[in-house]
């Protein structure tokens, strides 16, 4: 039995390679917005806010300005102005269709920001509320659990992170050839994830446990929520998606027999070193640590690991999110879930 | 048999009394530096990072600044400066001490933003760092699940909120009333808690799951955040805390007659509407929901609920954890675990 997240997965080297083609070219526009704000608030809800994330430390750690998620209830249940001059306001939304979402950033620029959408409903509310709209072109998306739409929105940030200038090598031109490489090197990933002796075996062991922590810092943090989430709504566990810090603030009581922690890194990077540490200190409490990416270093250190995207730091969240898709996709038909449709929820979420 | 932790519990009318008296004079100081800044960046970790999104909230809904949650990383890990000029950087820490902290906000002040600390350390080195240290008056605290020294941060954040101007009724003045009712408030509800019904009722139901959902909105968010965390940290329950927003996003499909959900709201303020129907959600799904606060409306909603302090919203947070403490101390005594000494826990953290 398959299903229709699969083949979602399966599209999205495609969908990757539309997205980036059409969206690289917006880089100019990018940049003039850039030239007249100093930081970025993100406005998003759910897998695009874990979207969001990532945007958030691609914008500070790549390009000097300050990014932060901003409280939609400040928008739509306080209805407070704050004062949002110089401030870039990005919302991310898959249907762009969510009024909370469209609300706010309605707000935003009512309070003086500039505003980008990104989304994958061209002709949506939100598309049409921003001054700049960049369409993700994942296609349409049947499975609840949001997979190429998600990639998708995070190659339209790393293309934003370009338009505001990072530093990456060979800045806009090089960075533009680092995204180029990403469909393919999902493609690889999907293929090597699938014929993984460690994909059965970690889904036997996530089978058994009543929830997990999934831990990752800095640009794999946002991974580390999405798979979090991904893993409470289509398998019903108890998973916990912290920074590498918090889970040492606390949680990491928690942690024991019954309670692995998935680690997810980039297999590069400053916070390669600390995630290896923390998964020999989960191993060292007696519990077990599976990886996701981080190379030879946090495969040594854990359990068992899936592999994760030959691809720099920067853009290794594009890649690194998809074995965990897979893992997702397969425990939860090993629990006698049907992963397209988990309870309670629905494709376009209303919140207010 | 009881322990330090419920002690510690039952100090914090004095503690917020103490804190409360030494912090107001300090709202010129605060002001002067409000009128040098538009917007303010939270620095924390673990309950402190709780306490900083009670901060997060109430600078935006009463000041009309934008407030936000920094992401240490980028100060100690990937060491990117970014432009903090017009920014607030407000630090805290209970000990003063966790590296982390005052190293990040150390770079703060480098970026060009102005400091305050709010800790429980005087002499610390976080004291030492900020240009303004407002030195909590909790006292030595012992047990490792923080209680006095969270509430005492929340009516030190209170504090800069009237320092920054918040619109409260009767205004800085009207203010400084609202707060110096919360410690009767507080020893109130403290005694209110333990002679409820609800409290073993719900603790025995407690005691039986894996895992529950917590959840807040706005003002109330942070409490909810702070309730999951003790849960863990104490309980080795599997319990989140999201928002009420996020909660409808995936995490929904959780709830079940096997994770309860616990709802914490002020007993009046614009959120508390959405968390009554949150609660009838829940219901509606099979699953108990318990209320802590929320007046009557919520308690109506809900399976089973605690009391909440009588104070106005934005005041509201300092005594809604109370009960949620409580709950966490009687329920690890229930589990055979001694909270003031959790698994894997020290009292300081050092992160990197």
């Amino acid at each position: 039995m398959t299903s229709v997240m699969r083949a979602e997965i399966g599209e999205q080297p495609d969908a990757l390679r539309r997205t980036i083609d059409a969206l690289l070219p917006r880089t100019p526009d990018l940049a003039a917005l850039g030239r007249e704000t100093r930081q970025v608030l993100f406005i998003a809800r759910g897998s695009s806010d874990n979207a969001a994330v990532y945007g958030r430390y691609l914008v500070e750690s790549h390009t000097g300005r300050l990014a932060t998620l901003a409280a939609p209830s400040i928008a739509t249940t306080y209805k407070r102005r704050l004062d949002l001059s110089g401030v870039l306001a990005v919302a991310i939304s898959q249907s762009g269709k969510t009024e909370e979402i469209v609300e706010t950033l309605d707000w935003a620029r009512d309070c003086g920001a500039r505003t980008v959408a990104v989304t994958n409903g061209a002709g949506s509310p939100l598309a049409e509320a921003a001054e700049v709209a960049l369409i993700t072109e994942a296609g349409d998306e049947i499975a609840v659990p949001a997979t190429k739409t998600y990639t998708t929105q995070l190659a339209a940030l790393s293309v934003i992170g370009l338009g505001l200038g990072a530093d990456v090598e060979g800045g806009v031109e090089g960075g533009g050839d680092d995204l180029r490489r990403v469909p393919d090197e999902v493609a690889r990933l999907i293929a090597l994830t699938e014929e993984s002796p460690a994909l059965p075996e970690i889904v036997e062991e996530l089978a058994k446990v009543p929830g997990a922590v999934v831990s990752g810092r800095g640009i794999a943090f946002g991974t580390a929520l999405e798979l979090a989430l991904k893993i409470k709504e289509a398998c019903y566990l108890h998973a916990m998606g912290l920074s590498y810090a918090d889970l040492q603030h606390g949680p990491i009581a928690v942690v024991d027999a019954q309670t692995p922690a998935l680690l997810v890194a980039a297999d590069s990077g400053p916070t390669l070193a600390g995630t290896v540490a923390l998964a020999r200190r989960v191993a060292g409490a007696g519990a077990r640590a599976y990886g996701l990416g981080g190379g030879s270093d946090l495969a040594a250190a854990c359990s068992a690991s899936l592999p994760g995207p030959v691809l720099p730091e920067w853009t290794a969240p594009l890649g690194l999110i998809v074995p965990g898709q897979i893992l997702v996709e397969n425990l939860a038909r090993r629990l006698g879930i049907d992963p397209d449709v988990p309870r309670g929820l629905n494709k376009v979420t209303q919140t207010d």
